[in-house]
């Protein structure tokens, strides 16, 4: 059973879409009474909400890792000390005392839609997932990197948990489109969850479903100078179409002259066709990242079906 | 004649595609050679391009009022004494030995497509603006509170200027097709100079046009609740949409129910249409200011004529 769910905003501080929704979420209580579970929403970096940036000293998303929050030396940034702290609060990670499931509200620059970004072991997240696609078709799946025993991200230090991507969306800027999307949907992710807790209640029914989800491969850089300058842009013919297929060949980058195509190269060994995800996402060029690349698959899942006990709206 | 012209990037460091440009054109002097005029390009707010964020300690972007330039005891904010270093090397201000002509990149992430920001009374600015509009007819033209006897935008140091305004861009973000049309329409600037001094040189011929100009008259803040947080957000329908025209009632703002629509409200005694601009610019949450409206006109403008001897490209 899910007994205490958190959904929290503000991981990186200018993603303001989603600390706008904890902050109207916050106020907002009687929208997460009469559930079978408990609704907790919080604000996580509050240092970098104030500032209107990523992170202070350190990406925090990055700050999750369980053998950084047990390692008492960890400490050296805000970033890291807030991590320690949260863990407390819906941790600690990988106990039975952590929170069930954990939302985590994000934003991108990058024309990801709504992209749910988990495990690929979690299969109350998939199932979530599937729901959410049932309602609003764009939703996308994401898996973090399935060769890594642990995370760094936020969510993971829950049983279950996503990022809640969402974008196009300006560092600093409340979309209002992607905010009333992204609210509807959370809210209906907690419904999926009643429903869960119903059928795990009453031992289903359940149905066997598939998600297509986008697997993590790899990541792409900026075409750079002898300096490490960027020598390249997007490609305006790639900029926007994440999810969309890359083949061998197809403009990637736009030289600074303004003129010169620069094509996506993919090592010859590599043959399966691989999709961009996160394309030209501003936090990205610091950690050399123009785009990532996924491998698509179909995932099964079980989904608690309706009820009419439950009817899902 | 036009003697000096600087092209400036950087006055804000987290809009990167002028940056980026800036950098471009640093590394590309023979794009300026051959001119009757010498071109030097510089980054300016060099500490928040470091931090990629619009600046460190005040918004340099008002600091160049000429009395707080000529104030010695002006100097509390890394920005006020950068903004007194570059008036030493473009200025000083409201002297001969300013420059003649400023160029300076800013990237807005409200959807103003190419918008140069001027003083209503600077003739060589409007006359390139109707260059430019010939060549892009997206291009549109603001005009500085015409109601002030100084400004403190960077290009207000030189005899001539404007600020490059181009969006929508998100912060930190280099787009591609935002690049590519910026890069083209600033050496057409540069064309229209050279063009400039060589009716200048012959005494003509000249040419008298009109210039479509948006004058700013007022700033527009968000709904917000008795403690000053966000009550909404600009409505899906008004998103994008600068420089079109904003009737009583239309929707203005969403309410963060995600549902409810606020119209726009304007005081019974403004009987005139304003057209709205720098909708959602990010910077503006800050300063209260959800969009600006702007009246519009037609400015008169003397142009050089294109001659055999200097065909405008």
């Amino acid at each position: 059973m899910i007994k205490r769910v958190f959904i929290t905003g503000g991981t990186h501080g200018n993603e303001a879409c989603g600390v706008v929704l904890a902050k109207h979420f916050m106020a907002s209580p009687e929208l997460f009474s009469g559930f079978s579970f408990d609704t907790t929403v919080m604000l996580t970096n509050v240092a970098s909400i104030g500032t209107n940036t990523r992170y202070v000293e350190e990406d925090m998303n990055r700050c999750f890792f369980k053998a950084d929050l047990d390692d008492p030396t960890k400490t050296a940034t805000l970033e890291a000390r807030r991590a320690k702290e949260l863990n407390a609060v819906f941790g600690p990670k990988g106990t039975s005392a952590a929170a069930d499931f954990i939302i985590d509200l994000h934003n991108t620059t990058a024309a990801t839609g709504v992209a749910l970004m988990m495990s690929p072991t979690d299969e109350l997240g998939h199932a979530i997932a599937a729901h959410l696609i049932a309602l609003d078709p764009s939703v996308k799946v994401c898996n973090w990197n399935a060769t890594q025993a642990d995370w760094p991200m936020l969510p993971s230090v829950g049983k279950h948990g996503m990022t809640f991507e969402v974008g196009p969306v300006p560092w600093g800027v409340v979309d209002g489109a992607v905010y009333k999307q992204t609210r509807r949907l959370v809210l209906a992710a907690l419904d999926y969850v009643e429903a869960h807790n119903a059928a795990l209640a009453r031992d289903g029914p359940w149905s066997s479903s598939t998600v297509q989800v986008h697997s993590f491969v790899r990541s792409v850089d900026y075409p750079r100078d002898a300096s490490g300058e960027l020598a390249g842009v997007i490609h305006p013919q790639l900029q926007g179409r994440d999810f969309g297929r890359l083949a061998r060949g197809d403009p990637a980058f736009l030289a600074l002259d303004g003129q010169t195509t620069i094509p996506y190269t993919a090592p010859e060994e590599e043959v399966e066709e691989l999709f961009p995800f996160f394309i030209n996402e501003a936090a990205y060029y610091e950690k050399k990242t123009a785009f990532m690349l996924a491998r698509r698959i179909d995932r099964p899942v079980q989904v608690a079906k309706q009820s009419p006990q439950y009817e899902l709206s």
